[in-house]
């Protein structure tokens, strides 16, 4: 066991990202049905194209990243979701592979370079970032949209 | 130097956080002046109101960590704050300031509790991460009132 002192541990780094990741399911909950899939601002996304997003990185990404597969980034999976139900479903199955997934990068790994999705040639630790960063940043345009629906969003320090 | 594998070193830590300041200030110079003050959606905040939050958290914040003062939160120092120029004056000193006062926290301090403006107990590293976080939340609250006014925000992974 390694106890030399740490910025941040794997296994708490993990939980920082899941505790972003089911404050982001309070989001997709908070909306209703219709306006999840087709209400906008500015001629941006609904927040369903930017949840599909965002399950199209983070289960996908951590496995390209065990397995050192550059396979390129896709939205398909999430193709065949219509209902916010389907999105919460997939959410939680995308919860459990990440946890397996991280289990499987070794310490010494954040550190290495891949080359996520075959196009972005970076540390694991600066992708793993980007997830989370990425995530905030579209779920903080998702309030604007509950805000803007007349829906008070969920605490942001909600992380559970 | 301590050369043991790590998820990520206080330098490149630091580096992560002041990359997403270089774009927060990106994201502040594209709001028209009148608009930075006064724009908003669904009665939030306008971004000048966000900005100041985000000022008034990152260097005095760093500050109470470094020195372990439970002073209280306060957006006093941002108050005199008037015009978009004068913000981005302030956010530079607060760049100069951060980088000061990381370089005063010890490896081992990252893990360790503190109750950030007398209300916060958590380990620093959760109230770092918290800075930043919060910081791309609102920001993200920024690009669509960017996108509401017509503007094109800056692109999301730029960094300097």
């Amino acid at each position: 066991m390694n106890t030399t002192a740490q910025v941040i541990s794997p296994e708490h780094l993990l939980k920082h990202w899941q505790g972003h990741r089911a404050l982001t399911r309070h989001v997709i909950e908070a909306f209703p049905e219709k306006d999840f899939f087709e209400f906008s601002i500015g001629g941006m996304r609904p927040f369903a194209k930017m949840a599909s997003e965002l399950l199209s990185i983070a289960a996908p990404a951590l496995k390209g990243i065990v397995n050192r597969n550059e396979q390129p980034y896709s939205e398909q999976q999430t193709e065949t979701l219509t209902t916010k139900a389907q999105f919460l479903q997939k959410w939680d199955e995308a919860t459990e592979e990440i946890n397996q997934y991280w289990k499987q990068i070794p310490m010494e790994d954040f550190g290495k370079n891949f080359n996520l999705f075959g196009q972005y040639e970076f540390p694991i630790i600066e992708n793993i970032f980007y997830f989370i960063d990425n995530e905030i940043h579209h779920r903080g345009q998702g309030y604007v949209y509950l805000r803007a629906l007349g829906i008070e969003p969920p605490f942001f320090w909600t992380r559970e």
